[in-house]
């Protein structure tokens, strides 16, 4: 929250938290997980999770045109129903539009919804619309399904698990930066590596397949997407115990093109692959060992990066010494411009 | 949408609309009635609903508290689900706040929101928090269950129906004009009818109970809430069928504030009561005759306005003669300012 220095988290604890005692029975995950997880009749569990992008805080208008806009808006929301194993299938959209947007705009927008709600299998059933006095204001709220009834939460990591990831890490920060870096006379053709990371960034891929097989096979304790960066999520699954986690760096899976381009990067490597977010790959726990473990699932490497720890804390570990790390993740902050369109 | 004309309606039903035949079965009522009506298990129907309030386009923050906001953003989702003649159950809470804004304000708006919610019986179960460049954004999620399983859609009206309303039309828009037009040497201190209609606008009664009532007695056709104004919600009654409305003006029920006060204001009375909205009292249509229909339900009037007709549009009149009225509803848009808040 800016100069307020109130971090998501911070802000949800202090002003809109319950505790869980006052929970109704139907509420079987409330806030604080990647999604609610709610059985109305007793039976079968809803997943409900929103998210909200707002133009200059979330993305620029010069390199997300309307319709990677409602794709990243779906994918973003898919990745949360994704992290507790289960499957997209409602969703109600609000929008908020500046004057001067017209037909274009709200056609290259709803054709980017159409699309990643047909890949899905979203259906949308409702929403609202107003004027924007500013920014462009772009909300989805998404329901799931647990199938099976079975959902993998994020606040049950055990002593001794191995922390695995899907993909690669840091390819989403280093494309933002990138894209940050990007000035007027910047070249309009773009290397193959650096196009990788960009579209890491501008259209990441729900892991939605990795996440139903690991919940179907019971492979994981718990399981986060990562969105605000490996540091800070590897804290939200340790929030709730009294446990703690240990990583080697040189574990942590990149990508060839983040390996060739992101060494003359600013921030450094290590900050965007750690504190980075916005990969939407998967973070979990499981008590089956590496050697146990699947090498890949649905095509997507499965990588062992380090085990969680009966002290409480997050160490992490660069050619066997302590790498020192932020507490909190790296907050990106997009330097504020003129957010008025008329 | 401003200078780009379209109508909330028209915007949901070019861009955002499906054909009915694609909705899954699990969809029973899907974008276009007040609430969205699911099955996800085939069995119980939840209702789900979204609106959003921004700052300078739904409120100006001289006149709304964070306490007043929050409280209004519940009800207005409240009227929502009532309206379909369900409860109100879950929530998430989406909110876009611009860095100026600190704990007081979040502490207030924490406030509006926790009561608001313990009135109706709203558990919050998630959400999203971020940074707004500009103004205040806040977006409620409301989901709802249909008591027993019985909800009353907003498309099935029949011809000869009588057309009820619920309380009094034309306060909130008559108390909204008050606001607007106050300056900084108007008195603090008002009247208790301009504050009763202030009232009106800033904390609208949604009508819960009356609604659950009319649903479990099956009173109503079909029901809608009084947001956008009694001629432009009729229309959205009317809009799935081949059927029109007549309405005597002389019929519709006003407040003694409204008749007191508003005979002085600009827009003119029969505006703000045609086309005002806001009060988010109940539309709804009943093959019941007036003589047989209860006087009042849960302490709030019901009142017979018009009847359903079988040939298209709507008409009002006054005195024996056809009012002129426009196609759709009185737009409020207030003036932008500076929606920059550092």
């Amino acid at each position: 929250m800016g100069e307020t220095c109130w971090s998501e988290f911070e802000l949800i604890d202090t002003f809109f938290n319950m505790p869980s005692a006052d929970l109704p029975d139907e509420i079987i995950a409330g806030i604080g997980d990647d999604a609610a997880v709610i059985r109305p009749d007793g039976k079968t569990p809803l997943l409900v999770t929103n998210d909200l992008m707002i133009e200059d805080v979330h993305y620029r208008a010069a390199w997300m045109s309307p319709f990677d806009l409602a794709r990243k808006l779906v994918r973003i929301n898919v990745s949360d129903i994704a992290a507790m194993g289960g499957q997209p299938a409602f969703g109600l959209l609000s929008i908020g539009l500046p004057s001067p947007l017209g037909e274009n705009w709200l056609q290259d927008f709803s054709g980017g919804l159409s699309q990643a709600f047909k890949t899905f299998g979203i259906t949308l059933i409702g929403g609202d619309t107003s004027q924007s006095p500013g920014p462009v204001i772009v909300a989805l709220t998404l329901m799931g399904k647990a199938i099976n009834g079975a959902f993998v939460p994020r606040h049950s990591p055990r002593p001794r698990d191995t922390l695995y990831v899907t993909g690669t890490l840091g390819d989403a920060a280093a494309g933002l930066t990138i894209l940050e870096s990007q000035t007027e006379d910047s070249p309009s053709h773009r290397n193959t590596r650096e196009a990788f990371l960009i579209t890491r960034h501008i259209a990441p891929t729900p892991r939605v397949a990795v996440a139903g097989e690991i919940a179907a096979r019971q492979l994981a304790s718990c399981m986060i997407d990562i969105s605000d960066g490996l540091v800070a999520d590897l804290g939200h699954l340790l929030e709730k115990s009294d446990l703690g986690a240990e990583i080697s760096l040189e574990s942590i899976p990149l990508s060839p093109a983040f390996r060739d381009t992101a060494s003359g990067c600013n921030p450094s490597p290590e900050l965007l692959i750690l504190e980075g977010g916005e990969d939407y790959e998967l973070l979990f726990t499981s008590p089956i060992q590496p050697e146990k473990m699947a090498k890949e699932i649905a095509g997507v490497p499965l990588t062992p990066i380090g085990t969680i720890t009966d002290n409480k804390g997050i160490r992490i570990f660069k050619d066997g010494a302590l790498f020192p790390v932020g507490t909190g993740g790296f907050k990106h902050q997009f330097k504020q411009k003129d957010s008025n369109h008329e």
